[in-house]
């Protein structure tokens, strides 16, 4: 199936409305309209009927939207269909958080091997993980892992990076409160957990 | 100082623009082409001039954007000029990430008290903040705290934020990964770790 080339915002919006179908779906609830999924997910219902035209799916009037339908045809768009194998890189707190995570299985992603540079933690595990020593990593390709999630300290994001290029990752999450330069075959999206926090107080009201 | 009314999706794209300013003057540069930003931050060049002009900040042809004049705009604009003070509920590994984590200060957030429900976590020290017991949660507002971040597993996550907006906070921040409801004078943004992941399939190249 193909689809019209969707605009990055709407790409980036796309995870927001999986994520509230797939809550929707638990809850046993066939259909939503575009105003209950706009309540939940915290976009404006203009918006998700706009992003949802990309794909061709404008929902019945007064019925809605089919969610089961709705979130397998996002998750083939975002190319989730199949199973990610992904490596995470640094288990300190904020990598142990995310080996905990379970929220990485409902979008296909299974974080299948652990690294930290720090011998103690080595052989340790976590969700049956088992910690791996960072010499390893060269080894990811053989593995069948695309994905590396770097979750150092900023002093040694970049390095872990190009060891993950050269491991043959082809996508990276960097979690790592600076910015990595990568080659052009491999897309990185950096994160900042703080950041949304940033967003927050422009929305509240005054005391 | 008043702006035109920004748009949602430019609000959300603010903080990020404002972290690659904010790294951007760190590394002693005083002006940024709005093609250079975008290849930072990972936004369109022409959607980073769009945003900008709804705070009528359009540059200056060769020269570029003031970064520090910029990211002082942004603040301004996101209200993050004075410090705001912050709760964190839940210290298990992501509660413990956050408190470590160096990026709060950068957007004048202080993370002020920890709470947990186990009493053994209580009087542990995390980067000079104790942890308290739960039962505290209720004295917020006379401690100014205006922002609570909810850490804690999503079985509680609910009781949480009502705990929160009953003790006085307008905003909340939520990293449980389920959606809560709390009244409409109080702000929520719902932050799944796991969402950016979601993403990244879609802009990596075939093998």
């Amino acid at each position: 199936m193909r689809y019209r080339r969707i605009p990055d915002e709407t790409v980036r919006r796309l995870p927001v409305y999986l994520r509230g179908l797939l809550f929707t779906s638990e809850q046993g609830q066939g259909n939503i309209s575009s105003q209950d999924l706009a309540e939940l997910v915290g976009v404006n219902a203009w918006q998700i009927r706009k992003d949802f035209s990309y794909f061709g799916d404008f929902g019945t009037r007064g019925v809605g939207y089919g969610v089961e339908k709705l979130a397998t045809q996002i998750k083939k768009i975002l190319k989730l269909v199949t199973v990610q194998k992904a490596a995470l890189v640094g288990v300190g707190n904020l990598g142990s958080a995310l080996l905990a995570y379970h929220g990485f299985a409902i979008y296909g992603f299974d974080i299948a091997v652990a690294f930290d540079a720090n011998p103690k933690k080595r052989g340790r595990k976590i969700k049956n993980i088992v910690i791996e020593d960072i010499s390893n990593l060269r080894k990811l390709k053989r593995r069948k892992i695309t994905i590396g999630i770097i979750a150092v300290p900023h002093q040694v994001a970049q390095e872990t990076a190009d060891k993950l290029v050269k491991a043959g990752v082809r996508g990276i999450l960097n979690f790592s409160p600076c910015y990595i330069t990568v080659p052009k075959k491999v897309k990185v999206i950096t994160i900042d957990i703080a950041m949304d926090l940033a967003r927050l107080p422009y929305y509240m009201p005054a005391s």
